[in-house]
């Protein structure tokens, strides 16, 4: 990779996710060379995937161009590229488009679907992880629809119409209470020849409460509020395996379905170099101390999803989630630069800013230190808070418009099968 | 298709672009069964992609949900569908999800690129005539300039900076009109460590002027447009092969490029059936009388691009423009209804409204039937009408919020690589 020596350390950092854009835009205008990679050249709001599944928010909405953050700092170099491998002995990052050297590492890679080894469930059910897989999520909705009112078998017209999805956190929940209201405020009127009733929108987990992270009476509200919208909320029941028609599970339970969306658990998206250490968990993440430096390392961080920094509250690690990413990114920026002038850097202090999911129109549930509050002020506070994180000024416009739109008609303009999912396979 | 025959008579639509839509709209709340077939669940207002393509707006903003269109209409149905043929003798569409009699058809089927013939050009060069097509080309042109930031080997990052587009229509303009501005605001801020002077933009006429159907004036002050934004205009050249390098031409002149943008004509997309027959023009277009009627035929009938209708100021046929679209699929909506009642139908009257083009920011060219302007005002009068045009109110305001944001940044937020196109060649 062609990007020349300076006078000032070189800093990779692999990922611009939260934590990988937070810390770039704390090295900016300091006397570092900062290389950022990424596999996208965009930066992914994660949070709001469910609304592209759904047709709410358009992909482009929740995306914001990585070159456009970094474009007035000097010293900054973004590479599209797939990061193949660390190799930590010789300080070398290897890509598919080449080696490059670092002084300083930054592992931002962030998690991936965790599927637990079974390779059927991954060949058949949908993530929804990325922008590309949620828009073919989006596809197959749209799709299993337009086949349902082409076949006049029964079983597999309900079949097309029954939705499962596998895990009941905040993906799963938002996911779920999405569809729920496509059933009802959209289908009827789109599908005026298909019997929307028959739509089955169920959701498993595999403990006794959904939304586990969260507080009883969050979990509790998001499961009445799922209910009176019309899902089958399953718990205590883990999935066992999905042959592409139907669903297993531990119990006697089976669903006959043409689309599981696999919302179960992540796992850190390791890189091999890193992997076969002995500083990995359970999720596959890379144990990290209080300054983030990964286990046996000074000079490699880990931030976001694919670090795990253990503290008294959070014995597993941090949760994988947006807030401890980009503290994280914000404080290695100052410590780094701390470290580089030999000073001590700071311990890493996670405030919990809350938790919050929405399941629909007027009803979220929010969970802040002090107060916990659920039903429409919450849906507010949802809504004004994943607008302001949002990067990006015409980013928030255009989402805003289309929540507003979509509240006052009760509807979802973009379900478009831009690209079909089923056709191409 | 299981499509119940009802007391009314059925009419199929081939197709939900402007010309069918506009019938659609027509013959809502009418004694009339409608099937409207497209292989696409949306409406694609065309003349917007090139926007699409060069990151100015995102694709779902400019597609329509076709069901949303016709919710309120009463025997309607849609079905997502690719027609395979035409069997006119049994009054019977064939298509990938079976068949359907029809007493009256509408081909709305639009148009496609036409390559004349040249297979290794097909393969090698990029269209913009759908949505796909255009966040394909979105892809390229960001891969390109990524690729060019890797290679060392000058010869080939010049071909990757190097943009041939082929055909000096309105779309070719736009393109070029856009790539250059581009060009200018937003490539040395994103490549800084690119010389984006390199950046060549050309535009290909085989004729002597671009914008060929519009005034000497306009054409010729788009000319100077583009040339003050930097393209150069390459006139009385016609391009004989692309292998996905060189561009060669009926000159000495040659071009090498990884990208060429093949905007030098379209033809009618005919369908199996109907395609052998005397009636087939040189562009592939049905002959139609002044009620819409194929020829030879009373109850089959053409609209839009696929349809040529003769006129004394159109002795090619009535361009393949939305106007014609619209206007023919309008009238034909009411002829129908007079047909059924065994009433006189009434002559198409093409209302000639005029043609624009947009070459960049403040710069675009009207032609009215009595008055011809260009410049500032010009682009007003552009963006106004696309705003009318488009269907939907959230479109609108979300084209119109991307259009003052790119405005007042110069910028163009949507340069996003959702799906690349060169890495999954």
């Amino acid at each position: 990779m062609n990007i020349p020596r300076t006078s000032f350390p070189r800093i990779i950092i692999i990922g611009g996710g939260f934590a990988g854009i937070a810390l770039a835009k704390k090295l900016s205008k300091q006397e570092v060379q900062v290389v950022l990679l990424d596999k996208n050249n965009y930066h992914n709001f994660q949070p709001l995937l469910y609304q592209v599944s759904t047709g709410g928010l358009e992909p482009d909405s929740i995306a914001y161009p990585i070159r456009k953050v970094l474009k007035d700092f000097p010293n900054f170099h973004f590479r599209l590229a797939n990061v193949d491998e660390i190799d930590a002995k010789n300080n070398t990052v290897i890509t598919n488009i080449g080696n490059l050297k670092f002084d300083y590492l930054v592992v931002a890679s962030g998690s991936k679907t965790n599927y637990f080894g079974n390779a059927e469930v991954e060949k058949h059910s949908m993530a929804m992880k990325t922008i590309p897989q949620s828009l073919n999520l989006r596809s197959l909705i749209l799709e299993n629809f337009e086949d349902a009112l082409l076949t006049s078998n029964l079983h597999e017209r309900n079949a097309l119409m029954n939705f499962v999805i596998v895990g009941g956190g905040p993906t799963g929940v938002e996911l779920a209470g999405a569809l729920a209201e496509i059933k009802k405020g959209i289908l009827p009127k789109d599908y005026p020849d298909l019997d929307t009733r028959s739509v089955q929108i169920n959701i498993i987990q595999s403990s006794d409460c959904i939304l586990k992270g969260m507080s009883d009476k969050a979990s509790q509200k998001a499961e009445d509020f799922l209910e009176k919208l019309g899902v089958n909320v399953w718990k205590n029941i883990r999935v066992t395996n999905y042959d592409g028609k139907t669903v297993t599970t531990n119990t006697d339970l089976i669903f006959e379905t043409a689309t599981v969306i696999w919302a179960a658990g992540v796992k850190g998206a390791l890189i091999k170099g890193l992997d076969a250490a002995d500083f990995i968990t359970r999720s596959n993440r890379l144990l990290v101390n209080e300054f983030n430096q990964v286990k046996d390392y000074n000079h490699i961080f880990a931030i976001g999803d694919i670090a795990c920094m253990v503290t008294n509250d959070f014995p597993d690690g941090l949760p994988m989630m947006a807030q401890p990413a980009i503290q994280q990114g914000k404080q290695l920026g100052d410590n780094m630069l701390q470290l580089l002038e030999g000073k001590p850097m700071k311990s890493f202090v996670y405030k919990d800013k809350g938790v919050m999911a929405t399941i629909g129109r007027n009803k979220a549930v929010v969970d802040l230190k002090r107060f916990k509050f659920q039903g429409i002020f919450a849906w507010y506070v949802w809504m004004f808070v994943h607008l302001f994180f949002l990067i990006g000024f015409r980013n928030r416009m255009v989402v805003f418009i289309n929540w507003v739109y979509n509240y006052v008609r009760f509807d979802r303009e973009a379900r478009l099968i831009i690209r079909p999912f089923k056709r191409k396979n």
